[in-house]
C-alpha cells in the first residue's frame, strides 16, 4: 500500500501485533505498520467512514452491490471527497464472512481466471491500491459516472448506519417480526436495500425517529405490548 | 500470472530449476512452472516474439519509449493479434540491465509512490498481468489508440530484429565507425530509433540488404577496404 501512496492501515483483532516477522516483511514500510490503528472489531475500525468497500472473492447471495475494481475505486474516490472511505480485506485463509461484508456499502471482485482465482491477500491489496493510485493520478474520481450527493448534505458515517440497523433489529425483535433464534435473511435483505444508496445523516435521523416512535417508553415496540 | 489467465512462462538462466521452494510457493499453479521454457539468454527466450515490453523501475537515458501499464498493455494486446508478444521482468534484486531493456521495443513503468517505489517482483507481475486481463476482458486492444500494421504485412520477429542490429554492428565495426573498445552510445541510439516503430520483415530484409551491399564478398565493409 505504501508503494501506491496509501498510509492509513487499520488492523482488526490481529493475532500478533506488533510482530517482528511483519516488521521484517515490511522492509521500508515499517512506518505504515508503526502507525497502524488496532481495533477489536470491524465496526470500531470503520467508525467515521462514510463509504466502505469489501473485497469479495465470490458473488454472495445477499451481499451489497458488487463491481469490478476500476468502477468501485472510482466510486470510492468520488465519496472520498465527502469523508473517510475504506477498503476492507479479510485474512489470507478465510476472507470476509457474510456478516462482515454486509457491513459494507459495496463489494469488489477482482475478475480472476475462473480456473484459478485465488489471488493471495498481498496480490489483491496490490491490485486495488494500484487502481486507487491510477485513478487518483488521472483524476478519474471527478469524471466517474457516479452520483455524488452534494457536499452540503452530510453523509452518514459507518457507525451511524450500523446504529440504524441495530435499531431496526431491536424493533423487529421486539415486535416478534424477527425471531433472533431463526433470523433467516431479513437483516441481510435490509442491509442490501440500504447499501444501494448512500444514506445521509438526516435520513438516518428520520428512519430512527420512525423506529423510536414505534417503541414504547420502556423500549418495547407497540406491535407487541410488554407483558403487564 | 495464472490467476490472470496467463500460462506461457519463460525463464532465462534460472539459478535453480526446477526447485522445490518454487513448487511450494506456486501452490495450485505448479503446472505453469512445469511447462515453463528455460533459455540460456534473453534473445533465445524472445525469439519469435514480434513485440516485447520490458518492466523498468526507472526512466533510462537511452532506452526504448516508456509508458504506463494501461497504455503499454493496450499496445501489447493490439500487437498480439499479429504474433507472439512478451513482457520481460528482471530479477528481484537488480532488475533488467540497460542492455536487456534495449532488446525490447517498449518499456513500462508502474507509477509508484516516488518516496517508496520498490514494488517487489511478484507485485509488479501481478499488476501487469491484471492489466492484461482487464484489457483482454474489455476488448480494449481493438479500441486502443495505437497504429496496428495490417496483418498482411509480416511483422519482424525479435530474432530478425536482433539479427539486423548485429548486422549493423558488424558493418559499423568493419568500417571503423564504431570502435568496439569504446562503443559509446551508438548502438543504444540505433536501437532507440528502430524501437519507436514495429519493423516488418520486408523492411529488415531491405535494411540488411543495404548493409550487405556495403560489405565486400570477404565480409568487410567497403568504407575501409581490407588490407591487401
Amino acid at each position: 500500500m505504501k508503494t501506491m501512496g496509501l498510509t492509513d492501515l487499520r488492523l482488526v483483532d490481529p493475532r500478533r501485533f506488533p510482530d517482528p516477522e511483519a516488521d521484517a516483511r515490511a522492509t521500508g514500510a515499517v512506518d505504515v505498520l508503526k502507525s497502524a490503528r488496532i481495533s477489536d472489531s470491524l465496526p470500531e475500525a470503520l467508525a467515521g467512514a462514510i463509504f466502505v468497500v469489501a473485497l469479495s472473492a465470490r458473488r454472495r447471495d445477499l451481499g451489497p452491490p458488487i463491481g469490478q475494481p476500476r468502477e468501485m475505486v472510482a466510486r470510492l474516490l468520488a465519496q472520498a471527497e465527502q469523508g473517510e472511505v475504506a477498503l476492507v480485506f479479510g485474512n489470507e485463509t478465510v476472507g470476509l464472512t457474510n456478516e462482515e461484508i454486509q457491513q459494507c456499502q459495496a463489494a469488489v471482485t477482482i475478475p480472476a481466471n475462473p480456473e484459478f482465482s485465488s489471488l493471495n491477500l498481498g496480490a489483491a491489496v496490490q491490485v486495488l491500491c494500484y487502481e486507487i493510485r491510477m485513478a487518483a493520478l488521472a483524476g478519474l474520481a471527478s469524471l466517474a459516472d457516479v452520483t455524488v450527493t452534494p457536499a452540503s448534505s452530510r453523509m452518514a458515517t459507518h457507525d451511524e448506519v450500523e446504529g440504524m440497523y441495530a435499531h431496526f433489529e431491536a424493533v423487529m425483535t421486539e415486535t416478534g417480526f424477527l425471531n433472533p433464534a431463526l433470523p433467516g435473511r431479513l437483516l441481510p435483505k435490509l442491509r442490501r436495500l440500504f447499501s444501494r444508496t448512500r444514506l445521509e445523516r438526516d435520513e438516518i435521523n428520520i428512519l430512527r425517529g420512525i423506529l423510536a416512535a414505534t417503541q414504547s417508553p420502556t423500549g418495547h415496540a407497540r406491535g407487541k405490548p410488554p407483558a403487564t
